[in-house]
């Protein structure tokens, strides 16, 4: 039910083309806010999967907006191959959203994955993961954005954690593996 | 139900003491997430002003949160009175947190109330409410955040939007009456 909820609602409650905004000085209030998000859906759903699910949704909603105010701020046209649109997301676009820049590496031999290593993630900043949340992916909003911002500029990409702090692990790390180039005439737009 | 589970998640979600922050150079996907905050607890509660008082509850656990952050940054002391309180929330915090400077107008009489106008409001930008939703007030979290925030410094204040843009208001009001200065020793803390 609630992707119909978010898809009428997503439609009011959404922006508008080209705009200026103001500038955030620092993101306190937007990563607690994002903490009741989170929380609002532990509360919701079943389990850490159905959570980590609707993160992914919420993001891809976001995404297929965000991507008509970056490409608006950034000036940036079409990437000529993965590599460049990896440098783009990781140089342009976490640093205009996330105010940090996360290093591209791991890259296949194929040249269609790489990762993202965020030497720290203002989403999850002191967060800490209760015991029965211990598969919950906190931040996975993310990788829906990433994928819904993809999806508008042709590009199906698949995006996950394969590492992430508040599991235990050393970094943070978003896996982004290109599947395929989308034809311009397919629709595209909200889940 | 879901205070308490708030109650649980947020103190591990919670933050910890003074930190530094990386610093967001635009709020668009700040905007977009409280969108999607938004349009989860409009499915989740069954009319508008269940969504309204979970935004004031949640604001409120944020706020409670948030002036630590606040105090550590502004490196502001205790406020003489409500004037220098109103001033420090519109000069000082909604600058830090969100970016705009409201003015403080319509002081009553005894100097116990004024309002917060907003020129624009970043949470609601291009923000449309939808047919169904026109007792929502969409940026509630705010007041709660405020609440909050002061409960925490010892002051208990009455907060809530006045007039709002997305209802048809000329401008965004934010009313704030001072009810009483709590004793240090009560416990303060979530809801």
């Amino acid at each position: 039910m609630w992707p119909r909820l978010l898809r009428h609602s997503a439609a009011q409650f959404g922006r508008g083309p080209t705009h200026e905004m103001p500038h955030f000085p620092n993101s306190e209030l937007f990563t607690l806010t994002y903490g009741a998000l989170v929380t609002q859906l532990c509360k919701d759903y079943e389990n850490d999967e159905e959570v980590n699910k609707q993160l992914d949704k919420m993001g891809y909603n976001i995404g297929v907006r965000l991507i008509e105010d970056f490409l608006a701020r950034s000036t940036i046209g079409r990437c000529q191959d993965f590599r460049e649109t990896a440098d783009v997301i990781a140089k342009v676009a976490f640093k205009m959203y996330l105010g940090i820049t996360p290093s591209v590496t791991n890259w296949s031999p194929a040249g269609d994955e790489f990762s993202l290593i965020l030497e720290n993630n203002p989403l999850a900043d002191f967060v800490e993961l209760p015991d029965n949340h211990n598969t919950l992916i906190y931040s996975n909003l993310l990788c829906g954005v990433l994928r819904g911002a993809l999806e508008m500029v042709q590009m199906a990409v698949d995006v996950k954690f394969a590492q992430d702090t508040l599991r235990g692990d050393n970094v943070t790390e978003i896996r982004m593996k290109f599947i395929k180039r989308i034809e311009e005439n397919l629709p595209a737009g909200e889940e």
